[in-house]
């Protein structure tokens, strides 16, 4: 009978990343004005599952907290179906909790792991919905994630810093993105931001391609150049490599990260000047962008939609600009990468930009 | 045949819009690069191409402008199909100048007006592409326009200005965005910013129900709002007016803006201290967001695809995130407004927004 | 004896402003931290007061709010010196609840009127130490109010992008910042926003020397140009009027603001095409610049030093770049106009800028 | 006499920073329309004087440039006083060329080595004027340069940017700013950002107090933590080895960085998760702030004045608000640290900020 109050329990999970709190406001507003839901706020993700550390949330709680970075719910990287070292058995923890609360559903806000712990608790018998998020852009069956936008309008300001230097000082300025295995933010940061190279995971670059790119630029005048690239990014000869060996040959060289090892081929390759910036976590911080808190609001109403409907087992998700439901076991286990036929990609090198090939 | 050196004129017309030289660029350097083509560029929109204002365009000329507000090429609000007092024949001297210049195509940046001027002109018999420029959001063919991203957020960064007062001083504040049809601006901004109301044209209001909405905040302990409101707002018993009648009661109570009338009527309703602000121009107007550079890239490119291969009388759109081309009978005539059971209005009111009725 | 532990009530009072909840963090983690005093906040400034709506605050009640806008304690335009309608004898009531609540010192955040009524409160006996804030930074005894800053910043930026629609379009732009009676933030962000003429209410302009400078640049091929006006801006005939007087004839005109009455001159004497933009509200509002964020906390850490040292009857003030402490009688019944000899002036006018004169 | 027309030659090296250019327009714009001089732009600083790569300027060179970040006249850190490897007599060049064009005096833009350069070549009889750019905020004799507000606030929104991730995470984030030195920078944003700890070179740090300090902030329940260090930090340890014996073990440890280091150590002394950020080259480039542009503006002109009344040797200067001359030999061959008994050291602890000691 829909007569019923349901009870919903909610976690962020996974890094931190700019519309979380938006998107809790956006699922505990609708659940509880439309649908008068009670609502359980669970503590660092998982683990706070695992431990019963759980509040009951009311509106003074998830009111103002829409511009707001980070999340009020706080987070956490627990996995709960890797055993630990006390071999702590944590899923039957957390399904002990899930009945001990009564939750009728349990929704999980998240990336990829964060999803695939969802699916894997819905195949446990527990009711979860999942929302995604990740400034990476590289969840399965969604075209968008909030926090990808935020994250790509900083990057993007961060290049139009870095363009005055490189000009100022005919230099060659090599930044990276984050983006282990998808080249999202890498691609449009660094179309927005009018990169001259664009290296991101999927397409493992050739150092003497992209050293004749910036020699024939060089040659019409233009002595400087940017160089975008995603923390993930290889070199065709390591592409080849196992990746035990890739992490003792970039361990014994002391460059573990990618714009720093880029700017030492591009200058050994070409003889230009060329300087390494590589923006960390600052990407992942502070109020969402406008777009993203649109985002993370639409996903998060479409979830309390869901949660009435008793629709579980699904990742709310964007399909062009609208929002529908996708199976948790689509995201799941997965990663989605940039497709070598992206319109993106032709976008970029249609504007000069070289793809390191 | 394919080895002839096609010539396109460039033109770009209406308001100026944040992303205008981004996508200048995306053409040209598609256009130039890939295609060889020559490039005339036509000063101030249709006016130049009357006058015969139009010189060649090189590399150095589109060159460093992605991230430059404004358009380098000038625009006019010239509409070529209505006769003005000296009875000028505007459409001859633009197909006299079309056919002197040898144009094998005009590419013509701007919004409603002037992609129904390039159908019009299509009609008599000229090569025309379009692409849709305007932070309204409002061309009917295209799910986005290259301007509306940067003005909402611009919208949005005032809105979380004003909550602040309206916060400090226990303040109703109203917040006019431009939108004369259509609210997609003030309707994404409103609920980006955290708007307790939002009105839009598509939505004659009820100062009755708006009232009620604020006295029962206050009863929460909410004793402030915020109310975003198009410029093109108007009351259900305006709506039911002839426009000319309109006009002239709004004229009479000295009250031409959209928020000082509906602060004043909300003051009247509720008695709370309400205060107006009128955005202006500043929404239009700088550097053009990343997401709006993103978009004027794609569609520039793709128009030079569309140039190279003769595919004329269309306007680049974007359906989904995906770039595509349609007709330009499409947005033709059209203003493309918030459809009622739109997925936004829905979300607005699921987080306790109230759209005035 | 130090010993004894103070008790201070801390308010802020008149037009919000950014850096009000860094100073009173400022004040508070200092008084607490350093000196062990007991806090009590007022709210909405000398209403709070009269009241006797006060509260005590602890650490979290000022920890994480260094960022935000608005204040805390709320805010009021309340002027207990002026008798009101009910003939409430409101600075009696203040004695009152001064006393009742044991103060060593009343701390008063505000403006003009807010110090000049800390003045008065201290002639009647009581501890008063105030702190200067305003975005007009028209306070006499110090350089720098905080406000100032983060309004000059988003003025500036208002004028960075109406520079864009300005030259696309061949237009002047006229655009109006607070100021009633000093000109410093139209005089400040407009040399930083590269204004092309400044108006301010010290200098009184005469429209044809506008005119005549708008003109010589349009003869140098600059055809737009950017003009910031104070909203207390007049002309040199009304100078010469009657406050009644002037009002009246603004009134009839149906003009206002003072960037439609000027902007209107310079279409009727140059015929160039002419827009006007009031800023508003959002001048005022939202997060606080990293300067107002110093310049709050300096101020606050040394209201701390002043009450621990019982050195009663000050403003803390800025001299150079330097934290001292005024007589409250100096900011008293004053404003700090721009002297006709600042060398601001001459900046302006030796990069080009036009003062109306 | 005044009559005859002065040529002098301008150009800007050492590091790019926001504010060159409106330091450009600044100088020239009153040197051309004040005093109508003969302008040469001289490229890529003293290596353009040494080779004669020198061109005039005109006043369609340093129009619209106020808002530009990076120098359109280039800048290398050429040092024409240290002898290269091929020998060359650069000074001789320098003078060569300085009388070959019939400069009546360089105006050289830059920071500590730039202006000491040229109390060295008015000291071999050159006319020479200084202003003084750094994002260090270093140079001796100015209480600012320009270059530093704008760093100031870019490292100001990191900060806040890592306060929402050290938050939600419950982590140590230490973010390192530019500084070798002077720590103006991080002190300046350390507390503007909120920083619980903040380490500058002048004062070399203890890990145990840091540990302390953060180990008695989780223990009332804030359990994260910002850590602002500036990159010329060292410990007290370090500070009492010589510098060669510094640099070795540093680099034994594979820990070049500053933040690197400080995070091993706390999470070493406290067992708390902690992570490093660099904020690297973005500090110094784009579009300048506000503040910058004023001080730029300011600095230039008061050169331009400088250059009329033909007071040589000179750099400009900021004592206060006010601007200044000073003798060039004032800033040469000294560094500007931040002093022990600096106001902003006491307004730091007196908000709870730990100096590392």
């Amino acid at each position: 009978m829909e007569s019923v109050t349901k009870t919903f329990g909610i976690l962020t999970a996974g890094g931190d990343c700019p519309g979380l709190n938006a998107a809790i406001r956006g699922v505990c507003r609708a659940a509880y004005d439309r649908y008068r839901m009670n609502i359980l706020g669970i503590a660092n993700g998982y683990r706070g599952l695992i431990d019963g550390d759980v509040r009951s949330l009311h509106p003074e709680d998830f009111s103002g907290i829409l511009t707001r970075g980070g999340t009020i719910l706080g987070t956490s990287r627990e996995k709960p179906f890797k055993t630990n070292d006390i071999g702590e058995d944590k899923v039957k923890a957390i399904k002990e909790n899930y009945y001990k609360y009564k939750l009728d559903c349990l929704v999980v806000l998240g990336g990829n792991g964060t999803n695939t712990t969802g699916y894997l608790l819905s195949k446990e018998g527990l009711n979860i919905l999942g929302l995604p998020k990740t400034i990476d852009n590289d969840i399965e069956g969604t075209e968008r994630s909030f926090g990808f936008h935020s994250a790509m309008s900083i990057c993007t300001d961060a290049i139009d810093r870095l363009h005055s230097i490189a000009q100022s000082h005919n230099r060659v300025m090599v930044i990276e993105t984050m983006g282990h295995k998808a080249g999202w933010l890498a691609l449009y940061s660094g179309i927005a931001g009018g990169g001259d190279v664009i290296i991101i995971p999927e397409i493992p670059y050739n150092i003497k391609a992209i050293g004749c790119h910036l020699k024939e630029r060089a040659k019409t005048g233009k002595s400087f150049s940017i160089v975008v690239v995603a923390e993930g990014a290889l070199s065709a000869e390591e592409a080849g490599m196992e990746k035990k060996e890739r992490k003792r040959l970039r361990s014994e060289d002391g460059l573990p990260s990618a714009a720093y090892r880029v700017a030492g081929e591009i200058e050994k390759e070409t003889g230009m000047e060329t300087r390494a910036t590589v923006l960390g976590h600052v990407q992942r911080g502070g109020i969402p962008s406008a777009s993203d808190r649109l985002l993370a609001t639409n996903f998060g109403t479409a979830a309390a939609d869901l949660l009435a409907r008793g629709a579980y087992g699904k990742m709310v998700a964007q399909s062009g600009y609208d929002i529908r439901a996708v199976d948790l076991s689509v995201p799941a286990g997965k990663v989605k990468l940039v497709p070598g036929d992206h319109h993106m990609l032709d976008t970029a090198q249609a504007v000069g930009t070289c793809l390191g090939v």
